[in-house]
């Protein structure tokens, strides 16, 4: 992979701003929310406690990936008039997956960052589509897609012209049972040595155990992550998906905290 | 997974048409031709020998999902064109992949039977489209999809109202690296012992090695399959992609006699 | 791997005598038994029936590899006296897993084929005292042992002057937690292919479901395997370990019977 | 998995004494030497260099488990003794790996920990042998073990009498490719949170990768590793076996002042 968009042979990182935050400079990012977006009453009470704990972006989803197509499937546009309404409010940027080509227009008006998620990874044509875009795109790592790949897949995005990609490792899909996924920091490491794109990681997806996200989450940034994507929620035990890896706003805080005094120079 | 349509508690196979070719009926299926349409010309040579060997189906990728942006990306629209003409020169029914879901209404006119491939299995958008549609569908496994994850992808196709859907095993990703991905021929197996959509195999990208496509297609529909979906060329060693696991068609016509052969009765 | 023993390049297959059985020849071999040895009673009510069905080997564990300490670790060195009595009886040759180099010496004068279990397939000091040894070894691929390392385990055996060594082929560990492993016929084309071991294939722990058995047994036939090893009982659901697997003996006769059948030709 | 020795329900950390080391304590530990013992003078070059720099344990390889038989099987008992003198010399605790229950007894007088290796994780045999002794053990995890079945296989050598057991984390087999293995520092954080056993990280075989031992070092230690297992050398490209993954006493030098710096509490 010789001479790709990613690969920004310069040296310098290839920070992406969404409003007025930066994902891959000095400062480490932290994204937080629930899974999905379920009703403007618990949204803003959980945004408003993200923004007092130092939260940069709101995430929520409104369009969900499931299984069963008779699984809850997300308010679809009613949820990112929500996120928009939030964001304003508490005056932080939203992001929010966007499933479909056909939606990627309409989505400008409601959201600061689109997330594609890790089943859309190889989906080309939605990459193409939001490579047309200006927007800032959170390029979530397939559940089992090489690192090659994923990289593939940013590039299918900046060959369009966009180049604000952040990559997301989230855990990728092996033989163990125990946990989740298995969370590949070493992806994290070598796109930081070699790549110069911004690198968050979800630890919440990256476990699926809610006990296992603070350690992960500090692992990942030692390991030279440039922000985490964390799902939480003011009672964590009633999100309505992924209640078992969602971690309380208490939880968060320490995480946060924690963060900020970890001070790694590996130069 | 109680209750689901791909169950169809009540033991009957649920053949799907193609035109004149029955899916999951008696006779086993082969469905057959180049990774990509390439031209008129060699496409239309290919298809008079699959009529002339018994094939039943002649599949061609327009749209082609590749790992690299920079890869040759099909000929796309021009490529249904063309298929459609051959399609209609040798009366045989064309199958070939679509990937966007702004391309599933135009593509009505071209194509017989549409293919969801490997990389879209999780494209829960596109599964709706075509699931409101009335063509019959051919839905590859995930590459690392889990059993349950393509059962539920078919349901998302049949939950739209589109009862017509054909599974295909692809091999799946493993930490083998000799061939190109493991066919899962437990898979079928099972899909034929517990469920009842009709199920047929991929041995070209199961193996990704010529030389193994032979005995594995055999083995495959002893396996229960209904069908094989194989990449064949009348140059193999001069296709465009997948050349190393394209066979010629006199490896092709050894297979089809052997099929023939093959008279399994597990009742 | 150039040069290698397991390649044996003059193209003919290295068959592998058990007493009087021949594996690798042109007849399929059968080796059945119960999982684990349980007493002399019930041993013998089974070696009578699969004598009656026309298995050739019997197999039964004395030795049990199992991941707890807590769980049956097999009669032991009573396990294979039982074994011994068992094959004296019914004239069959017997195979028993060796688990410890201390073992090895010992089990000539119970034993006529050696297993080396999936878990000792790493084993290398276990593998070289085999290969000191002159008995037929039946070696089982590592549950996520690779092709590549599996031929060298081979290897390691026959360096040291022992060329009788038999494949199994039982399964590998993936994603896919349906089945208990995914049963790699792949592998077992490749071999007959490129390497002219006798290769056989365990579709008891390939699969983990009594219901396919059946059909990845003829499925592995075709693909090539030159022979089977199954477990089963004369009441499956009794079995101490692998009940959900054991098939029963109704159910190893119509395998047996169409094993026969299958007459397979690829030349 | 109720009331197994591993889990030590009364919450205190086992900590594990090798001389007068202590691993599972307030201080982080680390093992560091070449792959494989080469000559006495090259290893007591190493062996002064790793003392200095504050390295707490000095590994060195006698039996080396290698794929091909071909390839070098190390020094084995003059590896050990090499490794005793030099131990004495520098005044520091030596590691090596027994793969055959034949040498436990006699590695009591050289060595003053064993390593089990990956190969041998499900080598029940050598657990139980290695569970009579009082010989401080590391056991590393199977190359696609689960946590489960490497947590059972350290409940094997405790339930034979030996609680001096230390996990050691290396890398698991996944489909990626770009790294050598995939660390798995999920496994890591669970152990420490549900388990009480001491488990430290080999980021040398987990990542395969020099550039990434340095953060993947960090990253360990911050999930909650209680020390590291490294491959070092004073000329890395040298090194016998392993080279890729060896990193230079410099390296060495700045991870361990890093380690030193590193102060999580997540208490």
């Amino acid at each position: 992979m010789n001479k790709l968009l990613v690969e920004n042979t310069d040296g310098g990182s290839v920070a992406v701003h969404v409003k007025n935050v930066i994902i891959g400079g000095k400062e480490k990012v932290v994204i937080s929310g629930p899974c999905a977006v379920e009703d403007y009453d618990i949204m803003i009470s959980i945004a408003r406690k993200l923004k007092k704990l130092g939260v940069d972006i709101i995430r929520g989803g409104a369009f969900k990936p499931r299984t069963s197509p008779y699984s809850f499937q997300g308010l679809e546009n009613e949820g990112l008039k929500i996120l928009k309404k939030i964001g304003e409010e508490v005056g932080m940027p939203v992001i929010s997956e966007i499933m479909d080509t056909r939606d990627v227009e309409g989505c400008y008006n409601y959201i600061d960052m689109i997330q594609i998620g890790s089943r859309n990874m190889y989906n080309y044509s939605l990459l193409k589509e939001v490579g047309k875009t200006n927007m800032p795109i959170l390029l979530k790592r397939g559940m089992s897609a090489t690192i090659e790949e994923w990289l593939y897949a940013a590039e299918y995005i900046m060959a369009e012209g966009n180049k604000s990609v952040v990559l997301c490792e989230r855990g990728i899909r092996t033989f163990e049972t125990y946990t989740r996924n298995t969370l590949d920091l070493n992806a994290v490491a070598l796109i930081k040595e070699r790549y110069r794109l911004p690198v968050i990681v979800d630890p919440s997806h990256g476990t699926g155990i809610r006990e296992l996200v603070t350690r992960m989450s500090l692992a990942a940034i030692t390991a030279g992550a440039d922000g985490l994507e964390i799902e939480s929620h003011i009672v964590p035990d009633e999100a309505m998906s992924d209640a078992a890896q969602t971690i309380s706003m208490e939880t968060l805080k320490t995480i946060i905290q924690n963060v900020k005094k970890l001070n790694i120079d590996f130069s």
